[in-house]
């Protein structure tokens, strides 16, 4: 297999002829071609080579010789399902379990984070006998039709949306945007009522409420951390109601966040999701991923009576990739270096922060890290031109950021994990040329006018940008999912 | 990574522990560990071969040696999401579109059938702007929320199923079994106007039509061969009610049928469906699969104003194994082996019908066939706790066949694609040989009685079997969606 069969122009042409147009690359008008990809760095046609400052399902590196070796050896030896017995598959769940609170002990394995978060949802609905679920406002759980329901971020963008009766959407717990802020005395507290309101009120329409789920930081929906506690609180409120708390990891599990292997830990050891779902990171690029659930909850989809298979979930070359990845997390102490590096990153962009005004927050655990782009530090104005047109400008220096969240405004930081100091200067030092100089000339080209009160506010930059006015939309730009 | 960590009841222990009791595993009072894969071979433990003539996932054989060297290699340089151009995607897509009619010319990469047939059906939603879905009775499409909602196969199973609304089930249009058969003067014209009734009556409801969906051939169903032309009158009808046509070819696309290289093709070259989707066999046990549409439907899909990202599907590594799926199937003529082989299977396995009453029907196409087993020829009294004991007395002969079909008395073959006259020589020899002697002295030893009438019927066999007097139920036996 060679790097490159076809110029770039061609590869583009066929691109357009038979791959899906709802499939949108990275960088629309220039789109990057890459053919190889190390640790955390990726590399076009021509051999430039790009900072990776994006793609957590390279979780320990791209192409990791470790995890390389493990699928290519088992692939040489067997790759079947799981109707036969084989030890990768439970010697991996016992890994894996391992790594979670005792009570979370039985394994699904699936191909996807949709097919992890579809099974999440047919366990809790086999198990409480209900059919309601609640999600947080802007989250994505996924794109098979079952998840499209619960994830605002993408029916949001729907024309003719029209949401499910069964589907309750809560306030998103974003301390820097939300309802309830830092200034709140008990955020968690408040937001957690936001959901018991939800519960309430589906009650008095005769539903009942199967599920709560919600990723244990957000990732798409802008890295919003919720607030300690935060989860315990709802949990009360819908294991009263008879439903089940499911945790969504598929972004932020495996030591991303430092200080735990998993990101709902944060919420404190008192805290246990009833079913956490895996994907991304779990095969370093290879389609795997996990369920995992109580006993209790295994036995009532047992007693359903109807089996569960899945033709590749738990493949001998799947779980054989998935150990190589938690012996390369272990060896490398990959974990730790997301607490240190994330850490040092964090006070970066915090010093940018304090330079720029137009960086309105700074939040994040461990190697998931968001920069919140604001006009107008009170108003919270988005800055959503602004942080395309960074993204665009790193790209350029080659370094791979992204915007999310519900105003794509929020710069995301979620690399694999051997991103080292060096990378995290580099990049910050880049964003901060940009939002020292080229920035300024971008919007004195592109923009003309400033409001009078937002000068008064002593915003040193121009403030009010009309993204309507010929500049690319923030959808078309760069959407990151990933 | 051994191929053998734990001893065999170690292995069993774990799972019990840490793998979902809904994960059935074959021949659960004695499961197979199977370390090593070649060809059409398994390997166990200690050795012994199996000769596998059910895994339709190896297609091109367990872990081929051009397949498993693309994996390699492309794992070594890159492995990463579609949103970067890449030539393996793009020439995977061509080298698709060319095996198949001009219109379908769009491509989606995802991870596997199931997620293939949900985007089936969110593709027909979002073109036609109608709900309904129109199965087939027996019929399987996936373990998401979505697919078991119009999967009978399995939504027959829960105690409490609750047939969603906007689900019709056609009948199955088996021509041994079903309503119309071989002695109808036009079952294909039936089968299709039992569908237009369905259309009908929904209409009378307010419903309108959005898909039909059938396997070109029917896999769990009961290795059903639908008469030529059905397809083309049932997709006259759901055109004219404004719904589309998707093909399953999950289980039998790729060559199996051996004169095609899909399935719905054996309905003659004027029908195309309007989706297609892959799956099983496409990357040879590693997880990907595909859906391909036309233009119109593609770009209506678009307008909705979605984004489709799959953070898997279509990765560079899935699309290197794909090519070299192809390749391989080109390169061994696997499509006309299929073919050669198929057919002698076929022969052999007519002679058994005619030596052995119990074989009622043989059916099939290429290398997916049917031996349908049945305890009285006219009643057509399914014969399921015989093919349960061949099954058994198979894999104490070392070969893997599985029974299906709603009464599980469907001896199933749908082996890797490499699979040779000796092979099939092998597999007839044994059923012969138990059908001849063991299973009359099963069958002496386990029942006592025959019906004056089946005797009269001049069955040589017993044939009257409660399978409620101790033996094992099909379902705990042998469950073979594979």
């Amino acid at each position: 297999m060679t790097a490159e069969m076809f110029p770039k122009e061609k590869t583009i042409d066929l691109r357009k002829k038979h791959i899906g147009p709802s499939c949108k690359v990275f960088f629309s008008h220039d789109p990057i071609k890459i053919v190889r990809a190390k640790g955390q760095y990726m590399y076009d046609e021509n051999g430039v080579r790009y900072l990776d400052c994006i793609n957590n399902v390279a979780h320990v590196g791209h192409s990791h010789p470790m995890v390389v070796k493990a699928g290519a050896e088992q692939m040489e030896l067997l790759n079947t399902n799981s109707r036969f017995l084989h030890d990768n598959l439970v010697q991996y769940a016992q890994r894996l379990q391992a790594t979670l609170p005792e009570k979370l002990s039985v394994c699904y394995f699936v191909n996807s984070g949709s097919e992890a978060n579809d099974l999440a949802l047919r366990l809790a609905w086999e198990y409480t006998g209900h059919k309601d679920v609640i999600t947080l406002d802007n989250a994505y759980h996924g794109h098979v039709s079952s998840l499209i329901n619960i994830s605002p971020y993408k029916f949001h963008q729907l024309a003719n949306a029209e949401q499910s009766k069964s589907v309750h959407v809560a306030l998103s717990p974003d301390l820097y945007r939300g309802n309830y802020r830092q200034d709140h005395p008990d955020p968690a507290t408040a937001y957690a009522d936001d959901v018991n309101n939800l519960i309430q009120k589906a009650h008095e329409k005769g539903h009942k409420v199967g599920a709560f789920i919600a990723e244990s930081l957000q990732s798409c929906g802008g890295q919003v951390i919720p607030p300690a506690g935060y989860f315990q609180k709802v949990a009360q409120h819908v294991h009263q109601a008879g439903g089940l708390f499911i945790a969504d990891e598929v972004q932020v599990g495996f030591g991303r966040v430092g200080t735990h292997f998993w990101a709902f830990q944060l919420q404190g050891e008192d805290f246990v999701p009833d079913i956490v779902t895996m994907g991304k990171p779990i095969g370093n690029g290879h389609p795997m991923s996990c369920v995992v659930t109580t006993r209790e909850v295994a036995e009532a989809f047992k007693n359903s009576g109807m089996e569960y298979f899945n033709t590749f979930g738990g493949n001998p070359v799947s779980c054989a990739i998935g150990l190589a990845v938690l012996d390369v997390i272990e060896k490398e102490d990959l974990q730790g270096n997301a607490l240190r590096v994330g850490g040092y990153l964090m006070r970066l962009l915090e010093q940018q922060k304090e330079k720029h005004p137009l960086v309105g927050d700074i939040r994040g655990r461990g190697l998931f890290v968001g920069a919140e782009l604001v006009r107008d530090r009170v108003k919270l104005t988005p800055a959503t031109a602004e942080a395309q047109d960074i993204i665009y400008k790193l790209k350029e220096q080659h370094i791979l950021l992204s915007a999310d969240g519900p105003h794509r405004n929020v710069l995301k930081f979620k690399p694999p994990m051997c991103f080292s100091e060096e990378d995290a200067d580099m990049v910050v030092e880049k964003i901060d040329e940009i939002l020292t100089g080229t920035l300024n000339k971008f919007y004195y080209e592109y923009y003309s006018f400033f409001t009078d009160i937002e000068k008064a506010l002593g915003l040193q930059m121009p403030s009010t940008v009309h993204t309507e006015n010929g500049t690319p939309s923030p959808q078309s730009l760069w959407h990151s999912q990933i």
